[in-house]
């Protein structure tokens, strides 16, 4: 996608020694790209959230067991090296199951070769494989779900479609389109009238500095409004569709995605509003059932809901929120079960969010 | 309620020509007194949000209204200048009813009294009993409210009771004890273990800025959260009760209350956690029946979504939180149908949210 008209990816293999990712904790202020030279640079840009969204963590994550490959001592510690850094790869976050099948991937593909040198270009190829795969798979759905918006749009008569995406599920969320974002730049492409309504979605607002700034960048009309307003807006008639995305997708389609997604398929449904979940199957979890039940929610550092950043007299800047001394909670994710869901979207097509749904879409499972 | 451990109501005559209110922009990071000094100071502590909450609203309109009496000429023109003063004070907000009700009984007052000094006087009286009214009107729903926290503290066996709230009904959107704190701090005075989960409830803060500061003050325990993170509380097991406010209650039961109250209701109905509106009966509008075709809701600016104000370096600043020329929309309320309701607290005691729950409690109407 682009920025001030260049086409980027979200992450890319610069040289050899080079990984370059956008530093997303400065968007929309500051536009920087940030330099990942080694393996714990990968590991620290995915903790602090320099690169976030379920699909880019799975590639940063490749990207990081790359570079581990090439710094692994040969001889008798390399296998114990390259072990040691997929598991700590793994813990940098806990929810998205990208992350946890990027690596699974890289070490599955590593046993194949034999010798650093033949590990360090199947590193490489494997780690660009699930970069280009992401992006090719966010493309498709794209294409699956455009259908929708344009069924709507022919119903509308040529009003735009009013679709509310919650958080940052755009190409800045994944190598490149997208996944809920996807159908909307490929509706807005074909010359549909479509607005989003972006929720800022706290702590970190990633709707208000991520997902607003994409849709600028782009073109597409949208407006930003608090995470409070969706409900009042979808018993006003004023959302034709409802579009997330999901970092960890149970087996039988119920979603955890960013806090507060919950809410909205909540509202969603309460209004007959279709709600869908658009998703690469990266990040479908098969082994596990219950959302609500299983998936582990991330909890995050209190000082995220105190304090908050924004741009003021030419530079970002943190500005305390609470009472100094009221304490916080900070839950990363909701789980939003598959009875809320209209349906998901993924890169094989749309099904019902239940195991049917996703079984008869990938038979191989 | 307290304050650094003396004793204040969020509004008070101070002299004749003087009436105090907290300037509640402010809070919590400066606590100033603002003073108010003619009719027109009333009305822009009220557009302004200086003072915000429906009873409170009420007070410093009624307020108002006592200046406008003191600054009306004699003469020929004294009864259109208050009838002016009072349509101007009328369209400082569009959703508390609080406002309306306070006007008309100052009008209605007002026409009972000859003459500018005895209307000074009436003026005076009227308003102090409106201010009076709603601090006793507080202490009751605290009285009828204290058995729901009692209920629930039984049945957990001394470990504390999780309350969300959302939004600020408390002493500071009233005029003393709060309409959705009044149970938690009479609970608390009791010496019940409570715990109260504080939503931040962008865009401007009241959870984070006021409910957090008065619950410190008063010793309650209690963790600031987002918006979004109330819904997956819920499903964890972790609220047992939400209680919030109203700044306008139709004859059927709907309350219009902070934009995002429609949110938490639903996540409440969804996982059976009960879930009360507390209201003096001065919000409720007996003309209305549907608060969602009925009840108007405020838009306000922009700008309160694309900016906001904490504390740095001693003082308090605004930043940008959006891309520079994305467009926000700000709605300040939302309706939450009948429904999603458990019951409404009122000064009189505990009702089912309908048109026979109200009318029981108020046959007068």
């Amino acid at each position: 996608m682009k920025i001030n008209h260049l086409h980027y990816r979200s992450i890319w293999l610069q040289s050899d020694a080079l990984v370059q990712i956008f530093d997303q904790c400065r968007f929309p202020h500051e536009i920087e790209l940030m330099d990942l030279r080694s393996m714990e640079d990968c590991a620290r840009a995915i903790r602090d959230m320099h690169v976030r969204g379920a699909p880019l963590i799975g590639a940063t994550a490749a990207w990081g067991m790359y570079f581990a490959v090439r710094e692994a001592p040969e001889g008798v510690e390399f296998e114990a090296h390259i072990r040691q850094a997929a598991e700590y790869l793994n813990a940098t976050r806990p929810t998205a199951v990208d992350l946890f099948r990027a690596l699974r991937l890289m070490q599955e593909q590593l046993a194949n070769a034999g010798g650093k040198e033949n590990k360090i270009v199947q590193a490489r190829q494997t780690a660009q494989f699930i970069a280009d795969e992401s992006a090719e798979q966010c493309r498709m759905i794209g294409e699956h779900g455009l259908p929708l918006i344009e069924a709507i749009s022919a119903a509308k008569a040529g009003n735009p479609v009013n679709i509310l995406t919650h958080c940052n599920a755009g190409w800045l969320a994944c190598v490149d389109y997208g996944t809920a974002t996807a159908p909307i730049y490929a509706a807005f492409d074909k010359g549909i009238p479509v607005h989003v309504w972006v929720d800022e979605t706290r702590p970190l607002n990633q709707g208000a500095r991520l997902t607003a700034f994409e849709l600028q960048q782009h073109g597409v009309p949208h407006t930003v409004i608090t995470d409070n307003a969706g409900g009042h807006l979808m018993q006003h008639g004023l959302v034709d569709l409802v579009i997330t995305g999901t970092d960890r997708t149970t087996r039988c389609g119920d979603v955890a995605n960013k806090i507060g997604t919950y809410l909205k398929a909540l509202a969603a449904k309460d209004n007959a509003v279709p709600f869908y979940v658009a998703l690469p199957s990266s990040t479908i979890d098969w082994s596990m059932r219950d959302g609500v039940a299983e998936i582990p929610i991330e909890e995050r550092s209190a000082t995220e809901v105190q304090y908050i950043q924004g741009w003021k007299n030419g530079k970002i800047e943190q500005v305390l929120l609470t009472p100094p001394g009221s304490p916080a909670a900070n839950y990363g994710f909701d789980v939003t079960p598959a009875r809320l869901i209209t349906g998901l979207v993924t890169e094989r097509g749309i099904c019902e969010a239940s195991e049917a749904g996703l079984t008869a879409l990938f038979p191989e499972i």
